[in-house]
């Protein structure tokens, strides 16, 4: 998913693409891409929720800085279910020899 | 990990802390957090590196829409690899029975 974004919308550099507009904290964005319209819906309502999360725990965090955050929040997520998966792929191995 | 952000610097309300700071698109932030400083060096330096992708593909773009996009980027990320560990975790039982 590479999107390009211009002027608050989001472009996604792809062929035979879905068009989903979203709005992320507030600010409306307008993805283009291969996932259908639902699933855009769900990533950008997550990251919806998680930047205001962050923004109940400090209200005073300039939106730079949430959208930064949320960002290290979710790939830390993304690094520890990527151990976890290298663990279970390491065990169906050996299941399997 | 939940962290608070303060003018630029990051925490994590966590007993037994470490405390990382990392540059992420030029701006620094105090990390503070379970994880060691190694593995929040890494998060970081994705993060950054992705921001910095994205604003390969469009000079123009604010550094906010950078940050969003990139966790927009990485939840999709998420999503996907979540999916991909279930259907592991289901061919991992249907072994055990």
């Amino acid at each position: 998913m590479k999107r390009i974004v211009n002027e608050g919308v989001l472009w996604v550099t792809q062929p035979d693409k879905s068009r989903t507009t979203v709005k992320i904290y507030g600010r409306s964005y307008k993805i283009v891409g291969k996932e259908n319209s639902e699933h855009v819906r769900r990533v950008a309502g997550l990251v919806d929720e998680k930047m205001q999360e962050i923004h109940d725990v400090n209200k005073s965090l300039d939106t730079t800085s949430l959208a930064v955050l949320t960002a290290v929040n979710t790939m830390n997520d993304y690094i520890k279910l990527k151990e976890d998966y290298e663990v279970l792929q390491n065990l169906l191995e050996e299941k399997e020899e």
